[in-house]
């Protein structure tokens, strides 16, 4: 395609996403609930289907010299398209978070004035290379009255274009405007720079991939762009720690899932609980994690016998999604509280202490979007939060932070009522 | 200035405002309303010195060939300097947003879990010619915990130094962080330029002026930006309105004050009350508005004698913010939808009609910031809706929707409080 075919496509997806968004809007739950059913069945049906749409791209991955850990995102297997079709299921178990009244305002006046939560509109997902992105943010936008452009990568196009067509024949089967949800039908670069410029049809845009991905997206985009960047998560040991339970605590979130967002990376200990480091660091090293140690956390663990490697300034900004941590020690909790704050992404931080006061300090200075005390970062996410499936995790403050469910991928329009006011 | 000698200003700016948002967001409501009462007496106490800044800048606006709306903002009186620091109070007296539960979760796994607001952090205003806006934006940030970074137009450049300097002595004077308020000292475009990279130390930009700044603000930008685009709203006389009170809604939201957003600029009548049309275009040119009508509605005026302007279709997306209005008929209640989604900016749209079930359809259709049934437009207002006072009103749908006071100003964070919990 030319640079003008190209816009020329992009622009009408959008405009036509527009126009659908506009019908969305006012679709019964019930409808979009039989759609999710649907959908969920037909992904199990057509699972033959799917797996040689995945074969076809994981051919041409060989080719495209794709890592190890790129590639195992890459492929699908029946297990993982159950599960896709599980979790469409659960969706259509969610509430309907479109017309639910937000606040009832009280205005001087006197008419009924009230908050009403209501679509977004259109929304950009732009992603890599998990094909199951392509379900998972399509039933979500759905649910949320929200019509959706989707944007995968190269590497997974054949089965990201078999999942559309999916998702577009169920659509078609239940009444849905076909253009709720389409798909990009290019990888060139070119077609992401024209999507991310037309901010007269297209409201919000979210990239789920690397830090590469996000930059890109923010520098290019004129629609505004929630952000799930990476998570530099801490777990403080404050000096009246439970020596138990700060061990549970940082072991659960370093070596649960050490790949995900809300991991721990960094370790930071008041020196009042110094004498915790030892057992803490043998706990880590016993699971395999890799010790990066400030001075005077080496010098507390000199006699331990434990492999240790000096932790650069940088290591405690550092997401590493690996089984390595940063340990620091702390004069003070403010001292805690500020190299978290210098140091965090603005994900998740976790603060292990006896002390109601330091908690609290902790709680309120932390400037991230999820802090807690006496907890496990890892249950920063929406299920555990209660807030049902969600689409990430914001490291944005604007519209949404921490996990983003159904609710935050919708605004409100004020509805008032009067009886012929005039100012 | 050189660009490297801007580019260091901007960037130290940012990251002393960074700096300063971090004590803000704890500081006592006490504290902060205290500031507020200072300066407003500050402001009346040092009226003349602020009368002297502004003349000088009145006497360099004869030399930029400034309009004579331009010049009109750009003046400041002593009412004027009054009614500014009589706006300091009202802020000191709305309730701190701060540290406000939002909701309290309830997670599966049964652990406290809080929503609380907190400040944003650090957020830029660009503005043009008002020098109140200096005041204004500086209080509202402030209140709600937030550092703010000013940047004004270079017509009002002198005016908004003197502003500038009460607020930091007014600051200094309760123990406040000076760098909480920032001003820009210097008006060069590069400025601008380097402050909109500042992704990590700055939160959020607010542009308030016209069209083409708040374009060059979000084409710049890689801060999440909330834009207050023009208003381009409608009143639409339904089948079953009351004349009476069509008339009252029709006139108060165009005539009131027709510079502002929130005026009307379309009228859209049903066909079948085509019969009101002839006294509606009489009470509204009796008041000096300009008739710009669509064949069918100069069809039903012919008889009337009116002078009546054709209208283009461009011209029912129009902000004129002037005694002109633009009159269209339609058939029924989806065409009125439909015309108003395909060219209003999203802002506040009514409805008169005794039909109820046409009202509701119309505000779940209506895609825009406010919807109203039978009640002037001007009613889209922070003050009207009980909100206090407003930094403006959003067209953006992302994290505020119309009229955006000091809660729109915060964000959130997640609080949990565990007994251990992991997963």
């Amino acid at each position: 395609m030319t640079n003008d075919q190209i816009t020329e496509l992009v622009v009408d997806i959008a405009k036509r996403a527009r126009i659908a968004s506009l019908e969305l809007a006012a679709l019964p739950t019930e409808t979009k609930n039989n759609f999710l059913l649907d959908l969920a069945e037909q992904l199990l049906t057509q699972t033959d289907a799917i797996l040689e749409a995945n074969a076809h791209d994981l051919e041409a991955a060989k080719s495209l010299d794709l890592s190890a850990p790129m590639t195992e995102r890459l492929t699908l297997t029946p297990e993982r398209i159950a599960a896709m079709a599980e979790g469409v299921r659960q969706v259509a178990a969610l509430p309907d978070p479109v017309g639910i009244e937000i606040e009832h305002l009280a205005p001087p006046k006197g008419f009924d004035l009230r908050k009403i939560r209501v679509p977004m509109g259109v929304i950009g997902i732009i992603y890599e290379s998990r094909p199951n992105v392509t379900v998972d943010c399509a039933v979500l936008c759905l649910k949320s009255g929200n019509a959706s452009i989707l944007r995968g990568g190269k590497e997974a196009f054949h089965s990201n274009m078999k999942l559309a067509a999916i998702v577009q024949d169920a659509l078609r089967a239940n009444g849905i405007h076909p253009d709720a949800v389409q798909f990009i039908p290019t990888t060139d670069r070119a077609a992401l720079k024209v999507l991310l410029k037309q901010d007269d049809t297209i409201h919000c845009i979210i990239p789920r991939g690397g830090e590469s991905l996000i930059r890109f997206t923010v520098e290019n985009s004129r629609i505004p762009v929630i952000k799930h960047y990476t998570g530099v998560c801490s777990v403080y040991v404050d000096a009246t720690a439970d020596a138990e339970m700060a061990e549970e605590i940082l072991i659960n979130s370093k070596c649960q899932r050490p790949s995900v967002c809300n991991a721990a990376e960094n370790l930071i200990v008041h020196q009042d609980a110094a004498a915790q480091l030892p057992r803490l660091a043998k706990a880590l090293h016993d699971r395999g994690v890799e010790l990066r140690v400030d001075s005077h956390a080496r010098a507390l663990l000199a006699a331990s016998g434990l492999p240790l490697v000096n932790a650069w300034p940088e290591d405690f900004a550092t997401e590493y999604t690996d089984l390595i941590i940063a340990i620091a020690i702390v004069p003070d909790l403010k001292a805690a509280i500020d190299l978290i704050n210098a140091n965090s992404s603005g994900h998740t931080d976790s603060i292990v202490t006896a002390d109601t006061a330091a908690a609290q300090n902790f709680l309120t200075s932390v400037d991230s979007a999820a802090v807690f005390h006496n907890a496990s970062t890892r249950f920063s996410d929406g299920f555990e939060f209660g807030l049902g499936a969600e689409i990430g995790i914001s490291t944005d403050r604007l519209h949404a932070r921490g996990p983003m469910g159904l609710n935050e991928l919708c605004t409100y329009t004020y509805v008032l009522h009067g009886t012929g006011e005039t100012r």
